[in-house]
C-alpha cells in the first residue's frame, strides 16, 4: 500500500476532477508486476496502467489500490471489469469510495468471489493523497491550505518588511513543490504591494510541474502593471472582494488551493472558517517587532480562541513544519 | 548509562553548586549491583551512594558514572580512592569533568590499572542533567531559560489578557516539574499585574519538591502587598531595576534560572544576550490580537534576526514543546 500512496502522490494536483489514485498489482508469488497511477483527466484510472504494465502476471495475483476500484461507465469503463478480466484473485484498497456513482466496486468484486480486504491505511491515504478531493466531494467548496512561514515569535516579516528569507532553502522547495500540486495560490494585494512575488512552482527536486498553478490576488486596489505576479509564467486573475467565499466561489471548480497570505486575507479565510488545513514553516529564529503571521481572527478571550489540532510535527532542514487540521 | 542519566535527573536542582550526577555499578556479571546520585551540599557523590548500596558486589565490576569520578579532596574524600578500594575493574563515564580541581580523575583510574572509558553519551548528559552546571562553570553566569507558552500565531493571551489556558494541563506539569528543579523564576512586574501568578512549583507527577525556587519579581513598579507572588509559599526578591545584567548579578551564585515573562522583560533579556534556552510550549490555537509571545528585540531588518537552533522538538498532549539552543 505504501508503494501505492507514492503512486498517488506522484500524481497529485494533475488528475482533479477526478482522485489521484495509485494502483499496485501483486503477481501470483507477492512480487511486484506494475505499479499505476491516475492519467489526467480523460485517461485510465490507476488500476487500468497498473494492470496494462503487469500484462499477463495479474492472474492469480493481487490488485493493491488507494481508492475501492470504480464500478461504473463513466468517461472510462469500470475498473472492476478489467480486474476481473485479468483474472486477479485478491484486492486490497484504502479508502471506500464516498461517491455514490461511483461506489459499489467492492461489493461487485466480492460477489464475483475474490478476497477484498478495504481500509488498509485507509487514514493515511485520507489525510494523504486523497484528501482534498474528499473534502471537496464532502462540502462542495475547494479545500484550502494556509501556508505561512514564521519566525518562533509569530512574526512573517522583519519591521522593516523583510522577509527573504526566513525559512531555508529546504523549507522552500517544500513550498514549490507543494505548489506545483495545487490549483490556484492566493493572495492579497497587500503581499503584491510588500513583496512584489512571482507565485509560480518552480521545484528544486526535480518534480514536473505539468502546469504552473492560477496566480489569484484579492483585494480592491489595482496592482501595477509590472508586478511580478502578472507576467507570463502562469494565469493570473484578480478578485475585487473583500469576501472569502466570493472568491471561493469564483474558483469553484477547483480542488486544492493554498492561501499564502498575508495577515489581513488569511485572519478573513479564518474569521469565514475556510480554512481547511494549516501548514506553518517555523525557522529558529527571533524577530519581534509589528508584523505577525496574522492580524485579528476576531478573538476577544480566550474562550472563544480558533483550536486546532497538530496532525503532524517535523523537521525540515533547520526549520519546523507544523500540519494543523481543525479540531 | 541511561539508568545512570535517569538517576541524575532525578536529582537535577537539589544539588547545586555542585553538579547533578548519576551513578550504577554492575557487578562482574554487568547486572546491576546499585545505582545512586548526587546528595545536597555537603552529602555523598553519587559513586559512592550507588557503591554503598553495590556493598561486596562492585569487586571486579563496574561503575557508570554521568560525570568523570573526581580526584580531589573537598568536601568529601576523592571518589577514585572509594572506586579502587571497592575493587572495580572498570569505569564507563559520560562528560569529562572540567573543572581544573577536580579534573584527573580518568587518569589516575588508568594509572591504578582499570579499564576506563570516557565520552559514552557524552551529548546527551552535557545537554540534559548537566546542561546548566556547565554553564556556570564556563561563563560563571547561572543559566537562563525563557519559557513561553504561545498560540501558534506567537500569541501569549487574547486581546482582553486572558491567557488561562493557552496550554494544556500537560503542557502545565511539565513546567511545574521544570521549576521544581530550577533556582529561581523571574518574571517582570507587567506579568505580575495581568496575571497575579503564585510561581511556585506544583508538580502534578508525584514529583517531591525540595526546596521551592526563589521568585523574582524585576521593575520599578510596587507590586500590590496582597499580589500572590508574595505569599508564604515561597520566598521572593523584589528587583528593581530594567537591567538584565544586574537581575544575574544579584542571582549570581545560582546555576538554574527560568525566565517566564512577560515579553517585555524577555526582549530585554534576549537583548542583552542573557537567555540560554528557549522553552515554548506551543498550542494548535489561532488568537490574533496585539498580545504577542515577544514585543521587541531590536531587530530591524532579517539580516540582525536572533538565530537559534531546533534542539528538541516533542509533542506533550495536544501542544508542541520546542526546544531551543544558541546557533
Ligand atoms: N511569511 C509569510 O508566509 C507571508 C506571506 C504573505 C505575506 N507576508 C507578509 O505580509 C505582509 C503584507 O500583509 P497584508 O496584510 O497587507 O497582506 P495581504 O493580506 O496579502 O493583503 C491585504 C489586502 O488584501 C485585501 N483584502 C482581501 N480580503 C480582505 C478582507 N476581508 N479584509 C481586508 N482586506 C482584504 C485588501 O486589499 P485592498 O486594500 O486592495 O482591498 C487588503 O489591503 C508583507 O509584509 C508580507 O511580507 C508574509
Ligand atoms: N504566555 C506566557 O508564557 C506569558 C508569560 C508571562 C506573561 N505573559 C503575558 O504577558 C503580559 C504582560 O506583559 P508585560 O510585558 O507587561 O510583562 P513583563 O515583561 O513581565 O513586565 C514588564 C515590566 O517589566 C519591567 N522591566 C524589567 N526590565 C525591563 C526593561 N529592560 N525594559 C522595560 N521594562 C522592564 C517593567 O516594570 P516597571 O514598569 O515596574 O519598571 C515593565 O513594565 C500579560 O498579558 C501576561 O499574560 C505571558
Amino acid at each position: 500500500m505504501r508503494a501505492a500512496i507514492a503512486q498517488a502522490e506522484k500524481v497529485k494536483g494533475n488528475t482533479y476532477p477526478n482522485p489521484p489514485v495509485g494502483a499496485v498489482i501483486l503477481d501470483a508469488d507477492g512480487r511486484i508486476a506494475g505499479v499505476g497511477s491516475t492519467q489526467p483527466v480523460g485517461g485510465a484510472h490507476a488500476e487500468i496502467v497498473a494492470l496494462r504494465r503487469a500484462a499477463g502476471l495479474a492472474a492469480g495475483g493481487t490488485a493493491v489500490v488507494t481508492l475501492e476500484p470504480c464500478n461504473h461507465h463513466g468517461r472510462t469503463p469500470p475498473c472492476v471489469d478489467a480486474l476481473l478480466a485479468a483474472g486477479v484473485s485478491a484486492v486490497v484498497y484504502a479508502v471506500a469510495d464516498p461517491n455514490p456513482e461511483a461506489a459499489g466496486g467492492a461489493a461487485s468484486l466480492l460477489e464475483a468471489g475474490l478476497e477484498v480486504t478495504g481500509g488498509v491505511l485507509a487514514d493515511e491515504v485520507a489525510g494523504g493523497p486523497l484528501r482534498e478531493w474528499l473534502h471537496r466531494l464532502r462540502t462542495g467548496r475547494p479545500h484550502v491550505t494556509w501556508k505561512f512561514g514564521a519566525s518562533i515569535d509569530g512574526r512573517s516579516a522583519a519591521a522593516d518588511g523583510s522577509s527573504k528569507w526566513i525559512t531555508s532553502p529546504t523549507a522552500r522547495a517544500d513550498v514549490h513543490r507543494r505548489r506545483a500540486a495545487a490549483e490556484a495560490i492566493i493572495v492579497g494585494t497587500g503581499t503584491v504591494f510588500a513583496d512584489d512575488p512571482t507565485l509560480t512552482a518552480r521545484p528544486t527536486d526535480g518534480t514536473e510541474v505539468g502546469r504552473q498553478p492560477l496566480r489569484v490576488v484579492v483585494g480592491q486596489r489595482d496592482i501595477a502593471a509590472d508586478s511580478r505576479v502578472l507576467n507570463d509564467d502562469a494565469p493570473t486573475m484578480m478578485i475585487r472582494t473583500h469576501d472569502p467565499a466570493e472568491v471561493l466561489r469564483a474558483l469553484g471548480d477547483r480542488t486544492d488551493i493554498i492561501l499564502e497570505g498575508g495577515p489581513t486575507l488569511a485572519g478573513a479565510f479564518l474569521r469565514a472558517g475556510l480554512v481547511d488545513r494549516i501548514l506553518g514553516y517555523i525557522a529558529p529564529m527571533l524577530l519581534g517587532g509589528p508584523i505577525t503571521v496574522l492580524d485579528s481572527v476576531g478573538v476577544r478571550g480566550i474562550g472563544d480562541a480558533l483550536r486546532w489540532r497538530f496532525d503532524q510535527v517535523d523537521r525540515i532542514g533547520p526549520d519546523l513544519l507544523v500540519s494543523l487540521v481543525p479540531e
